[in-house]
Parts: structure tokens; C-alpha cells; sequence
């Protein structure tokens, strides 16, 4: 049976995390990430016994991140929300301060396309953020039916690649309050969207 | 001064492409470029002295690779073009019988925010790639403003990185077509996608 020291578990991860920002996917081993986070030889493989595990529990820790962040911030909302408010401050905050956590899980979500079974934890994850994501719109007060939930996390996902692999001096709140109101409203201008001809 | 077969330089980046989709940013070495194209030891590094140079030119690749179909789709299209038709076959294409080609370039663009030169690189190919869609879409009379020009790039790219790593399976012609109204149309449906608020 695998060690369950949480905060070991959590220091192994947070590790991984910055290594696979840093060299990608391949820079990932037991041994960089033991060494990384100051835990002696073998301590990685203790709690993970494959790399394939050590990927997965990689991308499990930045879910878990990223779904404790959403609910701090639905805190410090008061409903109802603004569904453009709340998605500039996470985009913005997402491909700056959390830069390194949003480019580790491409990486991932670029490997998983060579895993199965990294694919497959992937999958997982997508569908527990999108239940969640819905659940908190809901709470939020938002009206965002459940079914284009999907079509928003897609294009949310799609728009933070770009903003974490654009130069970091082009990422500010104006460019990405331009992407959410494209993510909200259409690319095009209302009136030029081609809604006339529908 | 590095040969110039135009032939052999398109051999040895379209190996570098399927490389780069198959073992990622990490596997693109000299050796492995010419075993792949079936050239003899030696030719990459005549053509491209750095790893650096080859990345670049395996970017360089695929950009005119997807300008030179985008211009035969406009050859296709009768005028004035449907923009979520022109979208829509686009992504589709792309995310299927091509998915290698951007799976390759995502790895690039990840490995970018580890490399300036590769990251500058892609830059102006980006500035280039803008430039002719502007054009391409004022070809086809298609009523797009240039400043949106953009921000509707933004989008397909990162829509292309959701299709292109999401399971296989999942990718049809409808998950693109709703990927796409949501491009153009906002990802919220009209009655309910807060224009009654501003």
C-alpha cells in the first residue's frame, strides 16, 4: 500500500508541477521530482509507481487546484454574478500568477495524446469540472443553461492556451476582457455577427 | 552557405512535423529528422546547424503548409463565403485528417515559452498568418472588420488545441459546428447571453 502523508503527496505534485512547466512532459521523473521538492531518493516511487501515475497525479492536483480556486473566488462573488467579470479575473489571474499551473496541464493534455491512461484520467477530470462548473454557475446565480457549459469550458480552455504561450507582456486585462466578451458575445461585432441572416 | 533542395527541405520538416506530433518538442533531434525521411546521416545539421533552427523551420513548415490550404479553400468557396461554413470545414479538417500538423505546432508553442528564439519565430509567423486572413476573409467578401481578425484567430487556435486533444472519437462535424456558432454567435444562447444587461 502506497504511503498517504497528504502534504508529502501534495509537496511530490506541486513539484511536478513547476518541472513540467519548465522542461515539459519528459522532464518529469521520480527522480527530478524528489530532488526538486527536497525529499530523499525513492520517496517519488513510494507514492507512485509509474510515471504514468506520477502524470495522472500531476493533472489531478492541478484540477484540484484549479476547482479550490473557482470556489474561493464563487465566495467572494455576490449573486447574482457577472458571468464576464467572473471569467476575466479567472482567465487574467489563470495565464499570469497561475501561469506555470495552466502551461503544466497542456503539457499533459499534449502527452496524454501518446497515454491512454493519462487520456483517460484526463477525460475524467474534464467531466468532473464540467459538473462542478455548472453546480457553481448555478450557485453564482448565473444564467448559464448546463448544456453550453461544454462550448464555454472548450473555448475558456482553447483561450487560456493562447494567453499562456502568447509573450507574457501581451497578456493584460484588456486583451483578455476582449476574448471573454468574444467568448460571451461572438468574435464579430453584433451588428456584422450574421445573426440577420438566421 | 546550407543547401538549398527546396525538396529535401520540405522532406526533412515534414518528418519533423510527424515527429514532433509523435514523441513531442523532445524527440525533434537531427538524427531522428533524417532516419525519418529516410536521408543519410548528416543532412539535417547541413540544413539546419542549431536544434534551435530546426524547431524554427518545422514551425515555418506547417504555417505555410496551413496558408498554402487556406488559400485553396478560398479557390473553392463561390463568394461571398459563409464564415461558419469556411470555420467550420476548417476546424474539422484540421482536427482530423491533419491533427498531426497542429499537434505538432502546440508542442511548438509550449516549448516556445521555454526558448526566445523559437517564441520570436513563431511571433512573426503569427503577424504573417493575421495579415493573409485579413486578406483571405476580404477576398471571399466576407464582412469580418480587421480588428476582429484577431481576436477570432485566438479563438480557433485555442478551439483547435480542445479538438485536436480531446479523445478521437469526440470529433465530428457537429462538436465543431457548436464549437463554431459559439465562435461567432457567443457561447450562450441569444435570448440569454446578457446583451439585455448593457
Amino acid at each position: 500500500m502506497p504511503p498517504t502523508n497528504p502534504a508529502r503527496r501534495r509537496a511530490l505534485t506541486d513539484a511536478a508541477i513547476e518541472l513540467v512547466a519548465a522542461s515539459g512532459a519528459h522532464g518529469l521523473t521520480h527522480r527530478a521530482v524528489e530532488q526538486a521538492a527536497g525529499l530523499p531518493t525513492g520517496t517519488a516511487s513510494n507514492y507512485y509507481r509509474s510515471r504514468e501515475a506520477l502524470l495522472v497525479a500531476t493533472a489531478e492536483r492541478i484540477v484540484e487546484l484549479h476547482l479550490a480556486d473557482m470556489e474561493q473566488a464563487a465566495d467572494r462573488h455576490e449573486t447574482p454574478a457577472d458571468l464576464a467579470g467572473l471569467l476575466t479575473e479567472s482567465l487574467l489571474t489563470a495565464a499570469t500568477t497561475l501561469r506555470t499551473r495552466y502551461l503544466a496541464i497542456f503539457e499533459l493534455q499534449l502527452e496524454a495524446t501518446r497515454r491512454p491512461a493519462l487520456a483517460s484520467a484526463l477525460a475524467g477530470l474534464q467531466d468532473a469540472s464540467t459538473r462542478f462548473t455548472v453546480g457553481h454557475h448555478q450557485g453564482l446565480g448565473l444564467a448559464v443553461p448546463p448544456e453550453r457549459v461544454p462550448v464555454l469550458i472548450a473555448l475558456y480552455g482553447g483561450a487560456l492556451f493562447t494567453l499562456v504561450t502568447a509573450p507574457p507582456e501581451h497578456i493584460g486585462r484588456e486583451a483578455v476582457e476582449s476574448i471573454v466578451d468574444a467568448m460571451i458575445h461572438g468574435a464579430l461585432p453584433q451588428s456584422n455577427n450574421g445573426r440577420s441572416h438566421h
